[in-house]
């Protein structure tokens, strides 16, 4: 071992000892007669001490150490006089007996603080530089830490971790397909998973009861922000239970996961049907750390004469506890955001409550202060609150008021990136609509269950069906999701059928499922994590980015090493393969 | 829950209880007016009994069960007049008073028993159905059960498990890489990594100190017996370390996961150069288990008047304890042995030291019996022992007499599955010569660092070069291999040049390492170990497929998905590809 100790763990208890450590030059000062240099590794920071009157060349030596060499040192851990309160090892420094250089560096390109100086590309380019910093280096930890304690958990729950291949074969359904040609079958190529759906669903059928498996999976999007077409689940099947046994299993995984990586007792976590919270939050993921709870005016604020009102399909509002008092500025920025193309409202009506009792608001013309007291009374607003509404097209409307929702709630400082509110979110619809195509899609996929008191609905009113498919929701976050598989060959074939697959088409993307339930299938169920995410709202990051050690641009690129490159005209030649005109 | 209990855990403390179980009908027995059923799970298996005298209905449904229905049964825990010591649940069975068919199976393609009537190729295609057999099911608990104690064991001594990417760069060097077209930058084009040589490297240079990973790795090799395009490692890399705490921490390592997994103590992990291996027992992966080492006769038999030995580069042997009574039929077959063309020898010779001290052997012709006794005794051997001998050119020799070793103790019965030997190879040369080529070719990798001693042989005399790199072999089997790593730039462009890179050709293919060693490179080492060979050899079986979920098969194929497969030709078309004519 080329150190005794690492740079995070010498105290006072150490004084007096003769240590060795290894280390990254940090920072180096000389003040006077002295030379001090914070000496960094994965641990802590350490202060090194040359005293140029007890020995001028080992000092003056020092005083050549530029930033992040790498440099071991020996010496007597001593008690500072100057003591840092802020570091653990800010009561000791080594008197520093002997050294070398272990390897030199030349200067960053950007400084290698908590807060750098280097920006997002530079950064990428040189990430392994970018990783020396603590706060990038805490987050790969605490990644860390969470699948540790992820495994823990579900080994200690009997559940089998089962690696699943990872080339697979092509299924053109959902998102596209990285594919990777076979060399030895020309023309044949594997595919790499979008996720391990229908292999754990084998290893069900294979009896194995309980599997999860941590597991890279892959889609060849068109990115965007914040999209990765490599990325992580918590991937996780249950046989013999109902959708009661995944809740509870998962609500136990996840706070146990909170508690052991972050020390966060989550709490209960609250649960709300599909309908509820699209009704209350205009969202399948709503944030419930803060309540602002939607307020449906329609039955008040209608056929009033107020032409927006009147010809809207929907009238909805949020009360914000005591901000009656916010200036015409405020207000006309909020105005401004809801109009933003994204959230696409046509304008903001607001209904100020003021202390005094009196209403001011942006509709006085069309309502007077009773039918307005009225609506802030039935909204439970009191004395200093103010009420923002929209109005227009349902589900437009929902999803503008629920933007304007979290931005107003991040305005006040309501999303605290160390509160956490955890939800199950249940009862999703089995069924969405293309209005293209007016073709049926699974909304979770073609293997969810429906509800057993919907499965007639499934031909007279496919919309009306519900699935036994529910996703865990923390802070406005959608970190996992999962469903009761169907497992009855009869009801998957009629599935298919709805979703507009041939017997063709479904026996050649998902024939070996079907085989696989004719001998006997049991009932099962299950769900995955999205790791990268749970890793960001746990670490309080919008950005999954920031806990991938080695992650790609938004156009999909590793700049660092630059791929993807070009290959060999041999290695195409080998490949049976050839660039397309 | 569909189920109170498992089929494996209820016993004499639960009789009396009313109880629900789900599980696979194994097997189903009338007997007079009783019915009973073997219903099986991961967990075990409970028998159900129905009597017809009681409940003729139920009894009577009960007989049309067949062999892998799903079923759920509920009934009362009885204590058996005929008891079953060999399971766990044999003193007790169901009085089973109501149940239902979860899902009928068709009668599967083989039995899902211990031994199986199905062929390879039936139950491969059948995966999920081979994996309800138990020694299947049982390779893969104990593949989970090595993976859980090797992540606990590395996370208490402060390695951090850090994901590396998946989609990288192309390095045409060693095997060859899968690759995966980029859809979005046409005529580029990632690969699956071989292994995270590189990534891990770059995570010591970011300070990581201590890094592991259980990942998949790819190699689109020409396929042979035994050997997977995916298989997964255990990587492990330290930075300010030594070969020394290397050896120690990863000994360290393989005790405590073959105490946690198999409850065997592995004892010391001896150590043996590669030099001392080689002429010891022929091979850098010896045996040993048992001893039989190799006895060098050059200085005794050369020069007697025996044409083969005398023409011969080496005389070689092995003295096999006690079986000096070995036949003529099982010499001539040991003989055959050598022969193939695998091993490669042109002949046997024999000395039988008989059990009255007479001496009989093959070459009665050319040496005396005290010329005869003189090598015995000079190899410690005793009355009653054999001496097998080739000779011939030096390295097909001593591979041959390897061969010859093993094969022998295979049939003495020495090669016991539960019996484990653990032993550290190292000082491996650096650097093997291409006798086509007349290159220099790294033997573990080109970032191997070589033995300080000998870098002044690097450009007098490559082969001579020893490397700071080791083997863990258990058994005779490779298990995990490594290297101090050279963390100096010069170093590392010297070995590039000793390889005969051009200066652009490592640019290319390493640059991006190169360009991290310029920002100081801490001295760093690492091993990886074969994950799936690690369990082949701890669950003491010859093959790794045994211990994957889904394997493929020799040809690359996995034939129960069928994959490779076509793809679409628009699938192609967004790629941009065409298939060469």
């Amino acid at each position: 071992m080329l150190r005794s100790h690492t740079c995070g763990e010498l105290n006072e208890t150490n004084i007096g000892q003769e240590v060795q450590l290894c280390g990254w030059v940090q920072k180096s000062r000389d003040l006077g007669g002295m030379t001090f240099i914070d000496l960094r590794d994965r641990y802590g920071i350490t202060q090194l001490v040359f005293n140029l009157e007890t020995d001028k060349a080992l000092c003056e030596k020092a005083r050549e150490l530029g930033r992040e060499f790498v440099v071991q040192a020996s010496g007597i851990v001593s008690e500072r006089s100057n003591k840092n309160a802020k570091i653990a090892t800010g009561n000791i420094e080594i008197i520093v007996k002997q050294f070398s250089i272990l390897n030199p560096s030349e200067i960053p390109p950007f400084t290698i603080e908590d807060q750098s100086d280097g920006g997002d590309d530079l950064r990428m380019k040189y990430r392994y530089l970018d990783l020396r910093r603590n706060p990038v280096r805490k987050n790969l930890e605490l990644r860390h830490k969470i699948t540790q304690s992820v495994r823990n958990y579900l080994d200690q729950q009997n559940f089998i971790e089962v690696e699943t291949p990872v080339l697979i074969r092509s299924t053109p359904e959902g998102a596209r397909d990285f594919i990777v040609p076979a060399r030895q079958n020309p023309g044949h190529f594997y595919a790499l998973p979008q996720s391990p759906q229908l292999f754990k669903q084998l290893l069900m059928v294979s009896g194995f009861d309980r599997y999860f498996q941590i597991v890279k999976c892959f889609r060849d999007e068109d990115l965007r922000a914040d999209r990765q077409p490599e990325f992580t689940q918590i991937d996780c099947e249950m046989s013999f239970v109902e959708q009661e046994d995944i809740l509870q299993t998962f609500e136990g995984l996840i706070r146990n996961t909170f508690q052991m990586s972050i020390g966060v007792d989550l709490g209960r976590v609250e649960r709300m049907t599909y309908d509820e919270a699209m009704h209350q939050y205009g969202s399948d993921k709503p944030d419930t750390r803060f309540d602002m709870r939607f307020q449906h005016l329609n039955e008040q604020m209608k056929n009033s004469g107020f032409p927006i009102f009147d010809q809207a399909e929907i009238i909805v509002g949020i009360v914000v506890k005591n901000q009656s008092e916010m200036t015409r500025k405020q207000l006309d920025q909020l105005t401004d955001f809801v109009k933003r193309p994204q959230v696409g409202a046509s304008g903001l009506v607001y209904v100020k409550y003021n202390n005094d009792g009196s209403i001011k608001s942006s509709i006085d013309k069309f309502f007077d202060s009773t039918q307005l007291l009225n609506v802030l009374k039935s909204c439970s607003a009191c004395e200093g609150d103010l009420l923002l509404i929209l109005a227009g097209h349902k589900d437009k409307t929902l999803k503008a008021l629920s933007d304007l929702r979290l931005e107003v709630a991040g305005q006040l400082g309501l999303r605290s990136t160390t509160e956490f509110k955890a939800l199950w979110v249940i009862d999703f619809p089995l069924l969405e609509l293309d209005e293209e195509s007016g073709r049926w899609f699974a909304k979770h996929h073609p293997f969810t269950s429906p509800k057993s008191e919907d499965i007639t609905l499934l031909e007279s009113n496919p919309g009306k069906v519900r699935a036994n498919a529910y996703d865990l929701v923390v802070n406005g976050v959608e970190l996992g999701g999962g469903s009761v598989r169907i497992f009855d060959k009869g009801l998957q074939e009629k599935m298919f059928e709805v979703l507009g697959f041939t017997k063709e088409e479904a026996q050649h993307q998902f024939g070996f499922l079907m085989n696989a339930f004719k001998y006997g299938a049991p009932p099962h169920a299950g769900i995955a994590f999205g790791l990268d995410r749970l890793c960001a709202v746990m670490g309080g990051s919008d950005s999954i980015r920031d806990y991938i050690a080695f992650p790609k641009n938004n156009a999909g690129k590793d700049i660092m090493i630059e791929a993807p490159s070009t290959i060999d005209n041999k290695q195409m030649a080998d490949l049976g393969l050839k660039i397309a005109e």
